[in-house]
């Protein structure tokens, strides 16, 4: 074989110490990973296939079917963030040429309807201002007039601060041949999800917002019907990483079948992902969330924001997408949602605002 | 809006602690984490978008550009296992009706081969019983054949043990107007690579083998000619969350444009990452990765298996794919690569194989 020389030397930014700061993370996620997740962080590696990890993979299951509030078997967590369990919900869900309803009040619909678009869907946008909500009624003009086979809705819409209301669109849905799915990754845990009796047939959410696990490994749940949908499909899904009925195999969702190797789980993340619901399990959480005010006029976000972590390490951040330039947003996520946080990031807020430039009006 | 009941109780198995064994992890990975990498895995959250994370994610990119041995800008990590490293490159190089030439010398290649038949390219699999690897008159009558836009190699070939050589390949791929893809999760840090002066287009890795890192993240890299194909293509990917062209930015890999919000890294598992690449620019690492022996005659491989790990806490592994029931797999991965552990090991083996069953023959 012939031998090389060195062409790329060892870099000397990896010869000195990693650098990570202390900070309070009050953005919309990630927050800060309660103590308990940390500690889940430290322990050393596994095997993806030791029959202790099949039993941390089944209590995360068990986990999930309870912060969703679902007896769903086809219940697992995807390795990788929100936007993967997305992917594998649209990815799975959908056919080439299948129609698409996508609620678009903000950047996750945006982002939904972009994914549809990629995989082929005839994807219709309901395209509406950041902080409007769909009424019953409109959901029910999009169904009539697009027969879609999925619908799209963002439970709690991050870049513009609005909970969706879920009483009723699954029926709805249903009655429409329609499939709902719904994104709580910014709203679980902080209001109340009920995916069987609210009829979602899909349900994701991210681990690094109100469970304060690192961000990496996503929940995903799957009704009945979407998993009979998923089981005729006619073609295979582009994605062999998610590919929902491997994954079932893997995550013993359909009992009949022995685990076969499919990827390395996220071993360590998944720790960390079973202590956080483990945390939820032992106290109902109900917080707020993301908090979105209204950028105070004559301010730019990027000086208040800029502040808060230059003179207090505290994170909040602008808004995102459509809400870009016009809000500020706090996240109080889970093991952050403490009166002291709340304290401590009003009196920074008002430090900020005595300080920060204000333009005549 | 309606009130729910509970209809899911918090599961018993979360009120009870996690339980994660002690063990020496010698199979074909993932293996042991590093005592600094395992420090890392316990470190605070940080925004995915604080700067503090950019430095990281930076010194991360120079890591693998010298552990790949490669100038390449288009060099990143992405958030999820080996497999999406592969889907990763595939999904961005791969358009439908694209010819893919696929060396199928064990499991890698079929799952190369899978992927690429998912995502519409004409896939021609050049397949050979495990054991054996690819010549340069093999790959070039491929190539002749079938006038490929890539060829896939895996230089480890974890499930049977085979190194891939790889002097020439590039050469020989780009005269036929072809990009050279090489697997080297299993292989990456034990035999050398050289990413620039072999000519690879596009090169990944676990982090989970021998960088003793997590499970959760991959490393990758493209050529400017495979940068060229990506940047081409008439078509958007599939896939959103593994869109090179928008990790570029998030990576800021095209240093022109401002980083933008594309989706939550996997911040821990980025740590881990940066802390097993610092190890590497530490020392050069040229270590013996995963050894195939044959399993002895009269012995079934899963007794000697289970042997090893309820009597000595140690795991192997059988085959994987074409090699089931033919091979034992020992890994002896970066930190875990020490002659204790390999005499542990070979303690162990001589033990099994008094104890365990034999067949008459
Ligand atoms: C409502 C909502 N959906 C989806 C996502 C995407 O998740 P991730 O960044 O983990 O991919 C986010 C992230 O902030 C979110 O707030
Ligand atoms: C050579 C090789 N390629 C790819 C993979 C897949 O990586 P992962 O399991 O992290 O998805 C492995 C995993 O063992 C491997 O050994």
């Amino acid at each position: 074989m012939a031998s090389h020389p060195l062409l790329v030397a060892p870099p000397e930014v990896l010869l000195k110490p990693i650098s990570v700061p202390h900070r309070l993370l009050l953005g919309p996620g990630p927050s800060n990973l309660a103590p308990r997740v940390l500690a889940a962080g430290g322990l050393q590696m596994i095997g993806h296939m030791h029959k202790e990890m099949y039993q941390i993979m089944d209590e995360i299951k068990q986990g999930i079917q309870y912060v969703f509030q679902t007896k769903n078997r086809l219940t697992l967590a995807i390795s990788g963030s929100g936007h993967s369990a997305l992917e594998a919900a649209l990815f799975n869900l959908l056919e080439p040429g299948d129609s698409f309803l996508v609620g678009v009040n903000g950047i996750w619909g945006q982002r939904a309807a972009e994914i549809g678009e990629r995989v082929g869907a005839r994807t219709h946008p309901m395209t509406k201002d950041p902080g409007g909500h769909y009424t019953l009624q409109e959901v029910e003009e999009g169904l009539a007039q697009h027969k879609p086979v999925v619908l799209f809705l963002t439970h709690g819409e991050s870049s513009s601060g609005v909970l969706q209301p879920l009483e009723g669109y699954g029926e709805l849905c249903h009655r429409y041949q329609c499939l709902l799915l719904v994104d709580c990754v910014a709203s679980l845990g902080g209001a109340p999800i009920h995916m069987d009796q609210q009829g979602i047939d899909v349900l994701y959410s991210g681990s690094q917002k109100v469970l304060n696990a690192p961000p990496g490994t996503a929940l995903i749940s799957f009704s009945d019907k979407a998993r009979d949908k998923i089981y005729s499909r006619k073609t295979k899904p582009y994605s062999f990483y998610l590919d929902i009925k491997l994954l079932a195999n893997f995550w013993s969702c359909d009992d009949d079948k022995p685990r076969t190797y499919h990827h390395t789980t996220p071993v360590i993340g998944l720790f960390s992902l079973r202590e956080s619901l483990a945390l939820i399990a032992e106290e109902v959480l109900r917080l707020p969330t993301v908090t979105t005010v209204a950028v105070p006029a004559g301010y730019n976000w990027r000086d208040i924001v800029n502040y808060l972590i230059d003179h207090f390490s505290i994170e909040i951040t602008g808004g995102l997408g459509p809400s870009v330039g016009k809000v500020l947003r706090i996240g109080l996520l889970g093991y952050n949602a403490t009166r002291e946080n709340v304290d401590r990031v009003a009196e920074a807020l008002k430090e900020a605002l005595q300080r920060c430039p204000r333009s005549q009006l």
